[in-house]
């Protein structure tokens, strides 16, 4: 019943299209999933997948090419003229359209737009540019079924009847009053069990979860998962019927958001994957190296100051990688608590004050038995019992310090509007390095 | 039109509690969402909470259940007895009501099951009990609409009608034989516009994406995510239709996977949250910990056994935090490069004898590049040729080797079932440390 998407299927194709046996292309993908099809497409040249596109349904093009990822999308849009993208763009949902027209200069931009030919397409399309990509009004559809409150159910099964080509997933039809305020909704089942004649005034529940355009996506995401939405209506200031949000754009949010949080942690700085060229991915990945580089240079001329107490205690230097891994690992451990913290945020949320001091707590503890193995170690094997003392001591300051710097860090990072999953990334590292290695030698140098 | 959540709503509420006044209790709540009470009620003791409950309707009661924490959960469950648990299981989807039987004791289990009335809800907790709860059949609930083949549509509207109080939401009504084959479905638009006698043979689309019973929770959200669908429905081995999936238990699995892969590229090693207390958020925390610990001692040893060096040329001991940082962070750019591949695993992807011959191109580019800046660095800092040479030379060694290691760990990982993201964690950071540090002073020892 499913179709299984395979190499040697991809294979065939590819040697269907070099032959341009037009039939057999047609009736291979003849009922195969738009999004299969897509998958298999990211496979070809720009070239072979206009052709296999030219031979299908215009709808299907458009949902192939409104699933295309962003780099093979720009590869693709390159080869087509404006006017074979509004024959696609005219078919498309109205947000999907926005995302694409947002891929293409100003000047291609409104020749493809000049070139639809559906007036209340255009609107929409004007209507959705005026928004950023990452607030709500950027993440709507203009396509929604609306009712009057004051229709009847036959009303609006007509409205459905009409609509019903342009929108592609009914959840709910939205009530609204004479001036497109959102009232409430009415469910498809409602309105299916609902006898003739009844209004939409005495089935609509205006118990209706609702957001507004300038919300930002991350708050989208958190309602429909908090109150398990599988759309969402958008409204304006005033309270007027915008638009419509559906589950498929937030899921695709959360697994961008996934991959973000992965790449900042990993400091990786560009949106790369594995099958990159070697330069891209040697590009995403050369500047927090760098960057972790530059620190570590720091960190060299640091120790260097204490290089006559090296050749006095050389055993000093052998604890060097033991303060820099801790402290790392315990700023990481800390930051990405307080990620996920603000991933959930909720109202009922301690005071800062409260916060941080818990946060002391905790470091102390860890800070106190590592710091006791680390003294028991340290006194087996090197028999010094002054140089286990200093790592103690400046492992439990180091454990304290990087346990702040990974708690303040990705709070001041979400202040300043940055993804605080920046904070469990290269710099933590690299800075709690520095911090360790001076805590550290000071230590020593104090206490020798 | 929508509640906002406060802090002032709590503490109001709680008052209330107090006071044991019902009627603003009942009044307060009337009309709010579940998932706000969920919410509000988490801060609230269980026995406050089974108070507020026990005044409200049995559904929104089990609604507020099913969407508690796991933690919350459990200490709630411990307060009621199982003929009060029963009663909210009865109105509970299927497997929500699984979900929560999973959490007692095998013999509260029964006594809850046996106090149930409803055989039919008994029998679907019974089938959905067989299956894992990370495979499709553990995350479906057997509460779903489905037509056969043969009827009409106004038979298939009387049995929306019959079946619509268990069914939360319906999206599609699935199609099946007399054998319950699952051959199709149709959308509730098209039973809506259909006109009356067609029959469901003539309406439906047999064109239905489905998983099976066994298939793995990240397979049905990959599906679910490619299709764009809001529910799947779940056959078994010889294409019965067994339950449903909604896209809200897959948002779910999602949060919990960036969640899961958050705490292990952190090596956090259980669940835990902010808010949880001291004890236990060291529980989480201390054993990763230790084991850098007991790593940096290896490596303290390792360094131990080149004191004579140091001694003699004490600038190499600047350099190892250079070293052990810069092999972290290329390991972990690694690790994280292939989680991601694996989170989107395609069909097309290069062998892997392709792939690592691409790791090695990138490392061994990363790895000059760094080099050339570091030997640059150190030789003006510094001024000493050889070990300006030792290091560049060694970087190169630990760039390209903690690729390598960055690259194979998680997907070794990923072969032997567990989750890949822990390669990210600091297992990583501490065996490329041994590993940095081993080639550090064997190229110094060589060299100089």
């Amino acid at each position: 019943m499913t179709f299984e998407l395979s190499k040697e299927f991809a294979v065939e194709l590819q040697r269907a299209v070099d032959k341009q046996d037009n039939v057999f292309i047609k009736n291979t993908l003849e009922g195969v999933n738009s999004a299969d099809i897509t998958e298999t497409l990211e496979e070809f040249s720009s070239e072979d997948s206009r052709y296999v596109l030219s031979l299908l349904d215009v709808e299907i093009g458009a949902e192939v090419i409104s699933d295309l990822d962003d780099d093979t999308l720009k590869k693709f849009l390159k080869i087509y003229s404006p006017q074979e993208i509004s024959e696609y763009i005219e078919v498309m949902d109205s947000d999907d359209a926005v995302d694409i027209l947002n891929e293409m200069s100003t000047d291609i931009r409104e020749e493809i737009i000049t070139a639809l030919s559906n007036q209340e397409k255009i609107d929409h399309i004007l209507d959705l540019m005026r928004y950023a990509e990452d607030v709500a009004g950027g993440l709507m559809a203009k396509e929604l079924i609306k009712a009057n409150v004051n229709w009847t159910i036959e009303q609006t099964i007509e409205e459905i009847r009409r609509q019903g080509e342009n929108v592609t997933q009914i959840y709910s039809v939205y009530v609204v009053d004479n001036y497109n305020t959102l009232l409430g909704k009415v469910s498809l089942r409602k309105i299916l069990l609902a006898k003739d004649g009844t209004k939409i005034k005495d089935v609509y529940t205006d118990e209706v979860i609702s957001v507004q355009t300038n919300e930002e996506e991350e708050e989208v995401v958190s309602v429909m998962k908090k109150y398990d939405l599988e759309a969402i209506p958008v409204i304006n200031m005033r309270g007027k019927l915008m638009g419509r949000i559906t589950i498929d754009d937030v899921v695709d949010v959360m697994a961008e958001q996934a991959e973000e949080e992965r790449q900042l942690m990993s400091g990786i700085s560009e949106d790369v994957e594995e099958d990159d060229s070697i330069w891209l991915l040697t590009r995403a990945r050369i500047p927090w190296l760098v960057i972790g580089l530059i620190g570590s240079f720091f960190g060299a001329e640091l120790i260097g100051q204490f290089e006559d107490q090296i050749v006095l205690i050389p055993i000093l230097a052998s604890f060097i990688p033991l303060i820099t891994a801790t402290g790392g690992n315990v700023a990481i451990q800390s930051s990405s608590m307080i990620v996920q913290s603000l991933a959930t945020k909720s109202v009922f949320q301690d005071s800062n004050l409260k916060r941080l001091l818990k946060v002391i707590a905790v470091a102390l503890l860890n800070g106190l038995l590592l710091s006791l193995l680390a003294f028991t170690f340290s006194y087996i094997l090197r028999h010094n019992f002054e140089v286990s003392i200093v790592v103690a001591t400046s492992l439990t300051c180091v454990v304290l310090l990087a346990s702040l710097s990974g708690t303040i860090t990705p709070i001041i990072l979400d202040k300043l509007g940055i993804n605080p999953a920046a904070a469990s990334g290269p710099f933590i590292t690299t800075a709690n390095d520095l911090l360790g290695l001076a805590v550290y030698f000071l230590v020593a140098y104090f206490m020798l």
